[in-house]
């Protein structure tokens, strides 16, 4: 037992001791069971209103896996396809490393449970270390919102049938969604902080972060979608401390909906886009 | 001799045929070879400025073996990773697919070229033919452009060194691009309407149009850029005739950029949405 306590210490640093035992940390860890595969299980902390698996969490997983076979640090392009339902318990994932070359390494990983394939991701991993954040000229300028500590959390106090997401990540809404008070406003764009309760995010993360949010289209009275597809860019390692979003549902046809997910960090920098395709139930 | 024109002329319909022969279907053709793997070949008639295979073409060629294994007709979320530079010559494609369901399938192609994986490909079909146009409430506006054949095409006259899609998608701009006079003008969007210049644009050509236009960050004085991810959603089956395009880079950052394609039909629905990531050059 004290050979235990005394590993732990060994590592880095006090503070990455810490975030390793943070639900984000502990709930996305895969373990390597050789030929590049992983086992890891799904906790029910990530579980998204209504009580699925969150589909960032599932990508999440994945790009915890591909990171162990490929050889660079920070996902930079990551598309995932949604092909069953999560639920929690233990997955399975298998990966592919297609090349691995000096700038970027290139893999995709199968995510199963219950023996049947949930998802499968495809990511390009870089070294996002050298990205220089003032070296911005050219990006979208962030949501323009009142400081956090001003703003009251939207929804606190509320029961959120079969989410619990919201126990790990804090929003922080300029005035409350209309849908929340049960009148959509029709305009499906919504612009907010966002925070890990616990930890800062980082390039690892903000791919399940991007999904983390109520979904853009509520404000347009539509009920459930479910992801088909889900593509993230990490342009840059985010500073510290709470993230500015624009989350946005442009075009609903066929029975689909997109929704666009931008990022920015503290200090200003766009570190972050994602799209994803969703199937409308009902 | 004999005998084949007359097999010739059983195909569906005379227009039908035509179209089989045009150099988009012919150079995407993908020929069965079992296990769900398939051989083919690119051509050089879609070099991009510089001379390189476009990455929208092996798109393509990935989503011709797929649809053949897939359930369904018209490719709905495509994401594709560029590992090598693709040229002209033979190709193999393998297939995988990860789900065949009643309202979508989903596969991945792997191409190879001289036994060197070039890219992969993991789109989700569905049946597109039940949308409905008119049920478009909710999407953006399209470019307000003048009527085609009231503009002129720019760089008509032009060499564009290595490039040959010119020869097949022609383009009409609203003024000629700046960075295509020598002087980028730093708007890094630009509005256009493109079209093939010998077939209709359908689903399933689509997620080339999207790669085969100028880059937007020329107008940046951005030299070129290799696409490192592609996705694309593909809304509804585009109405005949041109489509308005736009195509906007929002954020380079840390030597990278990425870029919006959208395309609107000639009747002003939002059929395609892209997206990609590039490394920058130089």
């Amino acid at each position: 037992m004290l050979d235990r306590i005394n590993a732990g210490d060994q590592l880095p640093s006090a503070s990455a001791k810490a975030s390793l035992d943070r639900p984000f940390d502990v709930d996305t860890r895969m373990e390597p069971v050789g030929d590049g595969s992983f086992t890891g299980a799904f906790t029910g902390r990530w579980n998204s209103l209504g009580g699925a698996v969150n589909g960032g969490y599932v990508v999440a997983c994945a790009l915890q896996s591909l990171r162990q076979v490929l050889g660079h640090p920070d996902p930079l392009a990551v598309s995932t396809s949604f092909l069953r339902p999560a639920k929690p318990g233990p997955i399975e994932v298998s990966t592919d490393v297609a090349k691995t070359g000096r700038r970027t390494s290139t893999g995709t990983a199968l995510l199963r449970q219950d023996g049947k394939e949930l998802a499968r991701t495809t990511a390009t991993f870089a070294d996002l270390s050298a990205v220089n954040p003032e070296a911005r000229d050219t990006q979208p300028p962030a949501p323009v919102l009142p400081d956090p500590t001003d703003m009251s959390e939207p929804g606190a106090g509320r029961e959120f049938p079969g989410a619990t997401i919201t126990e790990r990540v804090e929003f922080r809404y300029p005035r409350p969604p209309g849908w929340l008070e049960g009148r959509p406003t029709g305009d499906a764009t919504a612009e907010f902080w966002l925070r890990f309760r616990d930890r800062p995010s980082d390039t690892m993360s903000l791919p399940m972060l991007v999904d983390a949010a109520a979904p853009a289209a509520l404000e347009l009275g539509i009920a459930p979608a479910v992801t088909i597809a889900l593509t993230t860019h990490v342009r840059a390692r985010p500073a510290p401390g709470w993230v500015a979003c624009r989350v946005t549902t442009r075009t609903v046809l066929g029975g689909y909906l997109e929704e666009d997910f931008d990022i920015w960090d503290a200090d200003g920098t766009h570190v972050c886009q994602a799209r994803q395709l969703a199937l409308i139930l009902g």
